[in-house]
């Protein structure tokens, strides 16, 4: 085995969240392509890597790694491997904050934002147009405390430098923007956030947002005014 | 302020998971009881520590702490403060598997939970039982992926020694056999699980368990049979 990571992406997917980081990070990464159109993340070989059959997996020396979470907390305490810091130290005193709002984020905003996305794949009889609208609700009040957090400036929420949770946040607030095609997606504003929307903009200017742009065909400015994607690999969804 | 950890909790409320933890460790901790009947949990001093208004909250000489994931993990990683290791180390070879399915426990598995125990909460127009219904069959599946984990025996998910984890699951198994009331709850039996059955078994007997056992009236057989709590502060719910 190869001590190169690998990332199993597909344009424009959670995937995206984890080459920010690693491009932020300068760490080498090989991108492999998941082709959604053939299925290929519930082929054996994929759920070998990800039994739950989900986008993004890292594979690392030391055994593939799921959940976009867990990927870049595990990246981030990599920290010999790092250009920069990217998360507090496990032993720093800002370590619990960043910790809670990670998790948040994670459990709460993104998940939430799947229920928007695929409410289908939760409940297949369901009213979805009703879930989402209750769903819209909540995320907007989620919103709402994130950017409360991020107007505290915390070094791991702040305009001047980005951490794993920069790169995540940035990436949901692209999504929300856009998705689900064919949806009411008025209620979603990044203007409703000005602290959240300062990181967003700090954040495409950056190096690592260039590469992806280029990578995903992302457009010029895919956090704070998103278009569609039109990846080099054709269709994003 | 005083280093002694506070544990805002509710009996048999997702503060168990955070009890059992701490009392697994040996860490000296102070328990404030969260008044659910009324309402604590939203007046502005609870809301001061966890602007979510969700239980539990850790408080700690850096501030408070909340999401059970971020509460544990926290936990974990400070190893001078226990007796045992409670988790894989920042740079062990086996973290990001730990991290996978910590992450996974908490995004997929006690999210999906808290759909099926309050789907009020997410849609209020929403057919509840159309919603259950598809959140049993995902649960399912989600506990069979934690089984083929908890088969091959790792550390951090094994019967020999607790982690941060096996208090998660052990817990989540035990809400899944009694909530919500009033629903049907044959969908979930803990003999379909057996990997998790033996780690749920095995922390029963611990003296964790039994010191938590005590604390909220949960009855002898918590995670394995378990029954409605009756703890001492009056109604669980």
């Amino acid at each position: 085995m190869t001590d190169m990571l690998r990332l199993h992406y597909a344009p424009d997917n959670a995937s995206l969240i984890i080459r920010l980081a690693l491009e932020e990070m300068g760490v080498p990464y090989k991108a492999v392509l998941v082709d959604r159109a053939a299925r290929a993340q519930d082929t054996p070989a994929y759920r070998a890597l990800n039994p739950a059959g989900l986008i993004p997996v890292l594979e690392t020396p030391h055994g593939p790694v799921f959940e976009t979470g867990a990927i870049l907390l595990w990246l981030a305490d990599r920290r010999a491997a790092a250009r920069i810091p990217m998360a507090p130290a496990p032993d720093a005193t800002d370590r619990g904050d960043f910790l809670k709002w990670l998790f948040f984020t994670a459990n709460t905003v993104h998940t939430e934002m799947r229920l928007l996305f695929y409410p289908e794949k939760y409940a297949p009889g369901l009213d979805a147009e009703a879930l989402r609208d209750g769903i819209r609700t909540r995320l907007r009040g989620h919103l709402g405390l994130l950017d409360m957090a991020a107007k505290a400036n915390p070094a791991w929420l702040s305009p001047d430098r980005p951490s794993v949770l920069t790169c995540y946040l940035a990436c949901l607030l692209r999504w929300m923007a856009l998705y689900p095609r064919g949806t009411d997606l008025s209620w979603f504003s990044l203007s409703d956030t000005p602290w959240l929307h300062r990181v967003a903009s700090a954040m495409e200017t950056r190096p690592s947002a260039r590469a992806a742009i280029a990578a995903e065909g992302l457009g010029a400015t895919p956090f704070t005014a998103p278009t569609y994607a039109t990846p080099p690999e054709g269709s994003a969804t």
